[in-house]
């Protein structure tokens, strides 16, 4: 994998790191490959119970993509759709990968860098931080596929309201417009992020993978079509015959703390 | 019907009460049951103009579904699928109740509770209300038709912090969440549902129940896949022939008070 | 086109005034007519870059449909579901204008008026501004067409909040149920109107237009069927071959303001 992206591991809890402090973690095309990758690995490891998503160093979370990179790896429509396949592929990697993956928000958080923390599960970020997508003022446009986890996230109002006027705003304001699911003082933002990383380990594991494969199928639109099939239906009833629910039932019987083992 | 569900009547409004206050209103098998009855039943009346789901006694809507009832009801996931679809029927038949439905929160509203709440089409809170789904904590999931509800409410993302850190949280939060459609002082909750229940009494019960109707089929994906029949979509314009129409229309222009008759 | 509705120009930006101020702006059939032709046109003039929706006068965006004129046009479902038809050319008219669409509100913004704010892409709105739908009271129901806009923005609860209780609320509620972009005194709310044209303006006019059409179609449900065409699915790629996006590279290398020119 790229050095400009790095996985960090501390027992259960994987963190994702995008690595290039000295251009403030700006996403080049290898690094969006590299996000690519880090996601379905982490995805077929059945250890981890929780993903964190963050930039190195403590100024951005990232700028978006490298522009000084559109020269040569977006200079026309064709190359452009290759760009964009990798950049696809990173962000479904993201909303795919089966465990709960929260994205660590500090400083600069726009275009490229917004886009992979939407496809996130959860978002907590320090109150200093600035978002926005100002890509109008390139004459660059959000494709598709990019811009779907931002209306399933905030809406198609508010996502034309900050592509259409380009704004730069501040955290309180991300906050209103659903953008995160929390903001923290950002001395608090460590902390708070082991407090959140703990609570989600704390489940089974089993079930927090469940409730994110169930949650996809219904924003994909498939219960209300009645498409899913006689497995996916049965899941919903699964845990019933799991060793970690007979735990969670007897430890709350015998009001211990449950060790949950994802079996 | 069960004793752990009553219907209760006052003109056009009818409450439905879970009444177990011993438990707190834990919902066992039977009362999944009545309640999905309750709705049924209340459905098919058509002198009903508005429903309110409460709790019995002031310390909880619930505390969610009857754990110590798992080890003989749903013991296997062939039994939970059983007692599943009990619950998705409760659901559904709150959600396909044809009159305006308002839960009143007080106290706790956890797990099944808050799913029941959930469904109703508006919900009011006293400031000292609890809420959360900490069902990782016991191993167990929600299902797809469970969840279906919450994501429609308030998003994928909300959905899964709510079950992912398995944190209770107040009213306050419950409402930046878009959980509540209002929070009131606990000493006025009575006090303000009997405003809100006056409210929705005082439109044309016709025009509320077509409105739940069409606001039903819209959520479904109806109207953008273009599949509503002739008959659905001249609802749309039914009201002109109606009574209540020309009660309406002469009482605004001689500026007096409506005596609609959902005729 | 009627005199009710008027098209101001002030180079790219274009006004849509609802123009009768001596009925606080009420919407007769004719103006629905007029809303549609208005935007209709204005989708078609390549020149404009943003367009504003505004009542004539400051006392209102208007009161909604003018209800003195339901015993001549709206007599009957038969002749209703006529004069409905002209009512969702309207809004749709709005919804498809391929330009950004900004919704000026002062005063009253009820019933129709508020429907058509809402078709619009942003609502920016004076502080005292006041809204809802109160047409239970009248015996009236919206269609299915007028509320799929509703719910789109604000969801399936708050607009059965808003149409059940029926109650006239400001603008500061409106914004907390997700019903405005932006709230300002009402002494700033000319200043900060031209601050947002000018951002929308401001930007790549080929690029706000994309965005809006992969919104509509993200919005209809298009994306998640896979059911783009090829042609759709190259323009999230097609603005690498424009000059303004060689414009805007450029720009941001030599740190200098772009000046696009929509080709």
């Amino acid at each position: 994998m790229s050095d400009g992206v790095l996985i960090e591991r501390d027992a259960a809890l994987a963190t994702v790191v995008l690595n290039r402090p000295d251009k403030l973690n700006a996403l080049d095309k290898a690094m969006w490959g590299g996000v690519g990758e880090a996601f379905t690995m982490l995805d077929a490891d059945l250890e981890v119970r929780c993903v964190v998503l963050r930039g190195a160093g403590e100024k951005a979370l990232g700028p978006g993509a490298d522009i000084k990179e559109f020269e040569t790896e977006r200079a026309s429509a064709a190359q452009a759709a290759e760009y964009g396949a990798l950049m696809h592929r990173a962000m479904n990697a993201i909303g795919d990968c089966r465990h709960p993956v929260i994205a660590r928000i500090q400083g600069l958080c726009i275009g490229g860098a917004l886009e992979l923390a939407v496809m996130c599960d959860l978002r907590i970020s320090g109150q200093s931080a600035r978002f926005g997508i100002p890509v109008n003022r390139l004459g660059l446009v959000m494709s598709h596929e990019e811009m779907a986890g931002l209306i399933a996230l905030v809406g198609r109002s508010t996502t034309l309201e900050i592509l259409f006027e380009a704004r730069i705003f501040g955290a309180e304001e991300a906050m209103q417009k659903g953008l995160l699911t929390r903001v923290v003082p950002d001395d608090d933002l460590d902390a708070e992020l082991a407090a959140m990383t703990e609570r989600v380990c704390a489940g089974a594991p089993l079930v927090n993978r469940w409730h994110k494969a169930f949650a996809n199928r219904i924003s994909r639109g498939l219960i209300q079509g009645e498409q899913l099939n006689d497995f996916e239906r049965s899941e919903g009833f699964s845990c019933f015959d799991t060793e970690d629910f007979r735990e969670g039932y007897q430890v709350f019987l015998e009001k211990r703390a449950p060790e949950f083992r994802g079996l």
